[in-house]
């Protein structure tokens, strides 16, 4: 089984993709094999160049050629935020199978729209939180549906970068809140609230803060600068439905971090520790040992989540796995009629807590969510 | 020189110091020395055992004749925080210098008075705030005032303990409201709180949130449960004056942690972190460094603050140490006549906040301090 | 620029290198291309297997084939170690480039033949250490260059796995003399000599010692068992041209360690600790820092060794990188006519070290290489 | 009950032990009481200092007085080694208890001259390896002897420091032959073998190398140099009576290591890991765990060894609890008159060793104990 796959975007998450859909037919030869049909953006050279590096037969500046193309199965929408709501939609509607990255839009109205299209959609709409994936990540989330954790009471995530904590670093669409949506919290904390659904549970309210440290940046190969419109990090308190509460942050500014995407879970019999700088590992806590302490899994055994379909133990994988692993999934739940997640729902509802954190923010108050 | 010491409390906190006291003359013996004349507290046979054991002169179960003692010229009060704000008092009213521990009191107003009976009196009056005394923190402020930092974005707090997370666990006056004030709010969160005033700057405004997990516990010793009256565990947002944001969180729920006390803190220029766990270490960011990275300062060197008077370059010191440097540099101040910092006036902010984080808890949005 | 690869060997390595060469065009596409042409092993089904998940134009089941096509530009041999000599010297006697796995060969006089061979040949012949290419180790290599260590005083290179400690895992060809020459010391020992070479230099004398623990072991899917004739587990003192002394240790009995590779080097201005379980990171130590510490770099920053190829800092790469970098770095060096290392010479000399611990294990005395 | 002290040194040692002295009346009350009654050292204002910061009641500039003294019920030797021999032995022929610090001797044959006046004294003769009494190490012993390990295949033990990287620091008695009797060796790598011996068993044979990097060092506060008679490092291959193998270093040139004694330890059911850096941890390892991985015990909790005595968990201890835990246990042991370990005997079994390793670096071959 085959499905033809027609991609728009061909930068950073482009490479990300392709590489994954690459890696199917090597790792995961049971799985239904993607072919790379058709690749599509902007720039001419570039995405020719693209095509011709990732090995897609076709590409096109149009992207409603892709999303009309009839050989293809799956879109894949890796556009800036703004761009997701209206080919995602149109994919949708000429009864494709869509992949979007996250967020699922750059604001609610346009996630809403998007969640009811995939609502009455013959294919599915998956939405691209690549953490989950993280074999270290699944195989907590296993442990914590066997009981390691007992009664959840707390949840830590954080996501830090420093990118931007020079101010004379360039301008770009993620500074802009018309393209973007948001900062920090669109980019990084969708990322950290998706993990605290996935893990925890739904989110009651929340009280958030967005701060701008830098508000405008040198516009890239221009003169001039150009106005910060969205947040570099936020903070944010939260209540969980089952008693839990949560305290989460993302921030550009987290000099010394580069993409550090920490977990920490304590629940009445266990607790959880992760740090996407050390992806392979994951550190747990049981109370019921013996002698406390916590253990760090090196998660590289056959047993681990998906790791069968890679190398043997204590042969670490890296970052661009997760992706690999996503299609894999992605992949073999379409093919079997599943119901995929995380999909446009799950997205929508991510997008409702980004919202509350924003609202929150300005009035100073917590939010139902 | 010399000061004639009179300790209320003889427990926990009575045995740091007076460990701390005892270890002045041989690592510090340019500094005053402190003769250890008399302890008191409410049970006899306990406080007459605590003498001998800890080498008292003499004893009593009557703090008032400790603090009218025309012999003690420092009065140290570890009791209860219900019962910091009367002995206090009395012993600066007496003339003598005061040694309070933390939190300066059970609630604001009693802290007010605390510190206005400071303001008029002869003696000085400090708080006990011991973390400011681990040298990887003494060596953190020195390298952020020498502007390894630059301007400082954003602060963490997280103290983490474990020992309520049984159910079972029986109550104690930490866990009632008149007695202690807050639960981990005021006993762990007030450290967390006085460690980003030093090495931050002040607070303007803050929202937190006051979490009581188990609201009962069964009595010691008794048939039956009493009421938990306090917070088991706190989060808070803060915003400092100078720009920075904060995010703070103490709980006696932190399934796997024992007494985990870790700070962080990044700035345009650089970074720091720190952990209570391996005190003996800093870690450092340095953005102006040809090559980037955390880097692990073992903080045993006899330039690192109090270092000198210790042990050889790796020889690891434990948490009591931070007593004796904090009884070190209190004898020596106030032998020479400066003002000591922390006092009740920096006991009094801290409480201020404290009050603030509450009452935003309760109100359920912000508060300025 | 292309060339046509014809490999022997189809399983874990033939994976690695298969995905290896697969992510030249993705991610190295300013390198010459590897055109997967045909793949060979011993057991048809299952090569044939390999064929089509790898993506191979053609298979074989006889390796004289892949040596003689004359399609062929590279022979990547990857049987084990008794098979490598024969058909090595056969693809380059036909003017091929040879890339053979590590070590070179089961004993020094296959060893000796096939340096011989790759001396006269035309084509070049590599050897693969592929942990010269994890960025980190690069990154080491180019520090010590430019002088970070000063003098070097001190080697330590541990390769720790603990697959073999159970007495009831199974014999394989690992565990026996004739077909792999040595066991934890050829295998995985070799890895450490090879970057010690790499990172200090030449070794003048050792002194070895071999443990075999267990014995027998237990025939894979049939009854009875078969002695153990290798090592499981090797110690190794050494000392190095440059007055370096060394200390390197193997086993596969070391219970809790899956493919640990540790190394540590001191020198009169610096140190580096590196450690495979964590191949992103780097620790450095300059004694010119006004501060002192163990610096942990997270090599990749887009400066950084093969970086640029992959991915934003932060995003962390895995083992199976090293195999690409190193292809990357094979297939430009021949393109331009430079000179290949590790070659067979490199890797004769490596024989020759692995050769004299056993002497020296046998002989109880310290033996000059 | 009470023993009085009469301490030879009053350095670095002096201080560590009297500390230690000092503590047991607070942290253990029911050991028997040292009384600090007499400290001797050669330079008389430095022994009048001592004994005043020290507290002790007399001092002299004699040893014989000390050992002579009738008051004196345990002679505490903390001089130079090549100061054990004469001094102790006078002090058991006296009839007192001796505590001697580590190396027994400055040769082998002080050492058993040492050691067979202990066999037929009457008090006690204890050797100082404090490194038995951190608590984490201490519990290691505990879990070994409970089965963890099950059969012990590999010992490793470093210790690392570098304050001899530079070439300009000041020559001591440390690098002189006659009076330290080894360098490296004896100084750390004494400590590293006695904890083989503790944890697991008796050593066979050995294969050692000495090296000495520097010749010669200034002289301190004078003109001139003086050659280096004793090795800056040591390297050691070891074989265990129990078929462990085992491998040893200790070096004054490990740039970045202060005082690092790291022992790791691999048996058929399970490992150890610990590091005196981090003296409150151990790291276990426990193949019958369902989830594999090295878990990091926080040894602070009142049921791990010597804990109850100090401070609630996660209150960490330092180096210098070593000494306290080893008194109270000394003390407690000849009040009950058992029969002290590690004792002269024992001291002597490293001596040998030592010895050994000498040896073995001279003859360039391996040798039996």
């Amino acid at each position: 089984m085959s499905y033809k796959v027609g991609m728009l975007g061909y930068k950073f998450m482009g490479k990300a993709h392709t590489n994954a859909l690459k890696d199917i037919s090597v790792f995961f030869p049971e799985a239904p094999k993607p072919d790379l049909e058709i690749i599509g953006g902007r720039t001419e050279d570039a995405v020719a160049e693209a095509r011709e590096q990732f090995g897609f037969n076709r590409y096109t500046t149009d992207w409603e050629e892709i999303v009309e193309d009839e050989e293809v199965d799956i879109f894949v929408n890796l556009g800036p935020n703004f761009v997701h709501e209206e080919p995602s939609i149109r994919a949708l509607e000429e009864g494709k199978h869509v992949f979007c990255e996250k967020p699922l839009a750059e604001d609610l109205e346009s996630a809403k729209a998007m969640a009811e299209a995939a609502e009455s959609a013959e294919g599915q709409a998956a939405i691209g939180f690549n953490y989950r994936y993280v074999p270290a990540v699944a195989l907590a989330k296993k442990m914590i549906e066997d009981g390691l954790l007992g009664e959840i009471h707390h949840f830590r995530g954080l996501y830090l970068q420093d990118w931007l904590v020079d101010p004379e670093a360039p301008w770009s669409w993620r500074n802009d809140k018309e393209m973007a949506g948001s900062g920090s919290l669109g980019d990084l904390g969708a990322h950290s609230i998706d993990l605290s659904l996935y893990l925890v549970g739904d989110i009651e309210s929340v009280s958030g803060n967005l701060k701008t440290f830098v508000d405008e940046r040198p516009l890239p190969g221009e003169e001039g600068t150009k106005p910060v419109t969205v947040d570099d990090a936020y903070t944010m308190q939260a209540e969980f439905e089952n008693g839990a509460i949560g305290l989460f942050e993302a921030s550009r500014f987290s000099t010394g971090y580069k993409n550090e995407n920490k977990i920490e879970i304590h629940g009445s019999e266990g607790a959880i520790r992760f740090s996407l700088e050390r992806l392979n590992e994951l550190d747990i806590y049981d109370r019921s040992d013996d002698e406390e302490g916590f253990k760090t899994i090196l998660v590289t055994n056959p047993e681990h989540p998906y790791i069968d379909a890679w190398w043997p133990p204590g042969h670490v994988v890296g970052w661009e796995h997760t992706f690999a692993n996503e299609w894999c999934t992605f992949l073999k739940t379409i093919s079997e009629g599943e119901e995929y997640h995380p999909n446009f729902q799950d997205g929508l509802r991510i997008q409702e807590i980004l919202e509350a954190v924003s609202r929150s923010a300005r009035n100073r108050k917590w939010v139902k969510v």
